[in-house]
């Protein structure tokens, strides 16, 4: 019997207001044939976590009493990495100590443990297994429980609507310093295209460039350049070098930082808006639709990946592959490890990472 | 040997400063083979045609010295209807008295006669052909002379881009009183496609909304209906009963009008915009991109027809067949008969033509 412990709500509210943790046994002598029992070994705070315990994300888990809960009651998170403790006598792609990210948003991450069919995850490589294939590394803790949003936004942005062609296009991205944005810098140099990262002007500014173009960024510009109509020559000559074409934007801020970053897209270009940090609306002047056939769209991962398993599993399997080859850095997170059985429950871990939220996203390990 | 004039300019300016009469000789006795004369029935004066010659648009006719003019200078005007008068010997697609329109923009449409090759042509009936067709009707010189932009504009933007399910779904759009509103309106209502338009409030609101649902309008809304929540319900109560999906809109005017109508777009909508009257950008909340997969892209019949002769010339016959059938009424236009020989130069007659443009589209007819 194994004693487990998730996050939950029933009403919807301020984190601080709404969760508590449920604890509830798992008898693990007694699963069905498709079923496994799954340990946490970490799970984030994403903002979308935050947005479905406040009622404000459009997708977000059903209430139940599935757990044993007394009302009917959610799970929190949506990210998380897991590790199988026990499977089933007809489970057939996991075995006892393999790794695995659930294979759909709104299972519940916020836990210690979870009875689950074999479906309801998807596995990866643990770090015996990585090296017994011979790779330079295998994924860490951190990797694998945040490897199913940000670095994955950034792939799928790059690769999925515009065809840039190696070498010579390029991508212009505001809010360059964030999590998708350091992904989008990484993965776009491993793929050979060339980008422009907007980032907000601020005393550093040089070590951020540095940091950004180690990553492997081709040009790192201030937002003020970005709105300034003399600097556009600037880019229009590194353009004019590589022979290439801005084809894509990705804007996760809004208001006139997402028009600066589409007035610089060439004829035919697509901005793709998957943020909207400033809080403002995306802003167009008519004349880039009209006549420049500007497009301007809309990323939800969610959304893009819910009926499409293959797309999902190849994109998964391409950002495993560069952490295994350590072609990519992962974006860190401040961990804090769970300590069963002591002061804090459950739940309080997760609302003090709410509240830090603010210095950088948060992970708890178990 | 014909006397032939047209209206040019050798610098961008406005057109007060800068147009004047070119008058020129065409020796009929001496065509090509491929050539033809044609006389001009009548051209109007569009926005785009003002912005050419301000110089502010981004497609414009080449200043050259081919009418013989000292300098180099360009034609002004992009529609027109015309009168085949003379053909080469080899010319096959036209023979005289056929009616014509240019087959591409930029040929320079203010003036009385041209010489061109049968290639820069397209072939429309003239009244008696259609008679001899079995038609209720034959082309007038306005429909004729406004049929390049405004009802094909219209025809393209609803069958183009988004299959809208006749009997079931629905488009909207703002600028609904405009020329291209209400050919939008028309052919909605011939391809069996739901409408919502929406119109400035005016104190005689009621008739414009008759004058509108007599010519095919599902809905009449007004801004102030199209900005609020509260009205909400409704258009989703209308789009209910038909089963359908609001899959479509056009936008003419920008700022909070575009967002309001793209506000009412189903999941997975798309936003053409094709003019900006209120001189504000399109403005898209971000959530409607992420959340509702919005796209908003632009709508420029010049960019979509200038490589696609086939989809031109199809769309251009469909609309002459409404007009044969009388299934669809042209926007009325001022007429203004050119008297040759008269007090006032060919250009005078355009310039008065802009500035009367405030009070609706002009047509100089000869």
């Amino acid at each position: 019997m194994i004693t487990a412990q998730a996050v939950v709500y029933s009403e919807h509210g301020e984190p601080k207001d709404v969760l508590r943790t449920h604890t509830y046994e798992i008898d693990d002598d007694k699963i069905a044939a498709n079923q496994i029992i799954v340990k946490t070994l970490g799970s984030p705070v994403n903002p979308s976590d935050i947005n479905q315990i406040q009622g404000v994300y459009p997708s977000k888990p059903d209430k139940t009493t599935e757990l044993g809960t007394s009302e009917p009651s959610a799970p929190c998170g949506n990210e998380g990495l897991f590790e199988i403790i026990k499977v089933g006598s007809n489970v057939s792609n996991f075995k006892v100590g393999d790794w695995a990210v659930p294979s759909n948003v709104n299972f519940g991450t916020w836990r210690t443990h979870a009875l689950a069919t074999e479906d309801q995850f998807t596995r990866l490589p643990n770090p015996e297994q990585s090296k017994a294939a011979g790779k330079p590394s295998g994924l860490t803790i951190n990797q694998g429980a945040t490897i199913l949003v940000n670095p994955m936004t950034a792939y799928l942005m790059l690769t999925h609507y515009v065809q840039l062609i190696p070498g010579k296009d390029w991508f212009i991205q505001n809010g360059g310093n964030s999590a998708v944005g350091k992904y989008a810098i990484q993965i776009s140099k491993l793929l050979g295209f060339n980008s422009i990262s907007v980032v907000r002007d601020r005393p550093n500014l040089n070590e951020l460039e540095s940091e950004l173009k180690g990553l492997g960024a081709t040009q790192v510009i201030t937002e003020e350049q970005n709105g300034s109509r003399e600097f556009g020559p600037t880019i229009k000559n590194w353009v004019k070098e590589t022979g290439g074409e801005i084809k894509l934007a990705l804007n996760c801020v809004g208001g006139k930082n997402s028009t600066g970053v589409a007035r610089k897209l060439a004829n035919n270009g697509l901005m793709l808006t998957y943020g909207g940090m400033s809080f403002q609306p995306v802003i167009l002047p008519t004349s880039l639709h009209i006549f420049k056939n500007i497009t301007s769209a809309g990323f939800w991962i969610t959304a893009l990946l819910k009926n499409d398993e293959e797309l999902k599993n190849k994109t998964l399997s391409k950002i495993v592959e560069w952490y295994e080859n350590e072609q990519l850095v992962d974006a860190k997170s401040l961990e804090t490890p769970f300590v069963a059985g002591g002061a804090k429950q459950l739940h309080e871990y997760y609302q003090e990472a709410v509240v830090n939220s603010a210095k950088g996203k948060q992970l708890i390990t178990y």
